[in-house]
């Protein structure tokens, strides 16, 4: 599908950008409260998973498994979160975040109310990792071969 | 890997049981002012997404499109949110749920704070047609081979 006007994630990165493949790309969110927060956009405009033919989730969900596995090899997280929600933004956008026991928000969703303060000294130890972890992502996301990239 | 004990996952369905495969199960998950919110749960216990090979991978997001695919048909939603969390219950199973305009939280996520009142009406109209959408899940699934079922 070809872009939509309006659609955000049509029109811009969503992000900062982390990896751009043919039909996919990896953005960091820059969401306050939540420093290893990414998404994983389809390139093409389609609102939900199932819009997708078979071999394009496979790839789709490989790119989120890459980036889960490049995130928990770095950052040892309480629990990484995956969601594809879309309500406000049906471009199809895969939430991959690595989650603490100690963030603002444990054990809920980071959509869901806050249950204690940010800790600024321990978003900045979780930020001070990612340049690792991208770099472990574009590397792998780099060799998923001809479609990812 | 093995049953764990203490969790609720490997000691029982976590909801209706709506269809069981070898490698995973659906469930109706009963939540309250979400008729249409079933979950994908994995019969091993596996924490994370990417704990699972890529053809288990596949075969599990298979499943998740599949349920999507039989929301939408029968229910023409406005949005599928897919999610897997597991901060609580870290056992991999996939939230899948039809999401409507004049739901209690939309276009919140379900984990947010309620937008409006529910609609008991509305939300009875969409109960009434789930069991068509069930009896298509299962039909679809069944024919996943070897794997899902």
């Amino acid at each position: 599908m070809s872009a939509v006007p309006g659609c955000v994630l049509c029109e811009g990165p969503g992000g900062r950008l982390v990896f751009e493949g043919a039909k996919l790309r990896v953005i960091h969110a820059q969401e306050a409260g939540f420093p290893a927060f990414y998404r994983v956009v389809w390139t093409a405009h389609a609102p939900e998973f199932s819009d997708l033919d078979t071999a394009d989730r496979v790839l789709c969900m490989e790119a989120v498994a890459v980036v889960e596995q490049c995130l928990r090899e770095h950052l040892q997280p309480a629990k990484i979160n995956l969601a594809a929600l879309g309500n406000m933004v049906a471009h199809l956008h895969w939430h991959v975040i690595a989650r603490f026991a100690d963030d603002s928000h444990f054990p809920g969703s980071v959509w869901a109310g806050a249950q204690r303060e940010r800790d600024a000294v321990r978003e900045a130890q979780v930020a001070a990792r990612l340049p690792a972890a991208e770099a472990a992502m574009i590397e792998r996301l780099g060799r998923m071969g001809g479609q990812g990239n």
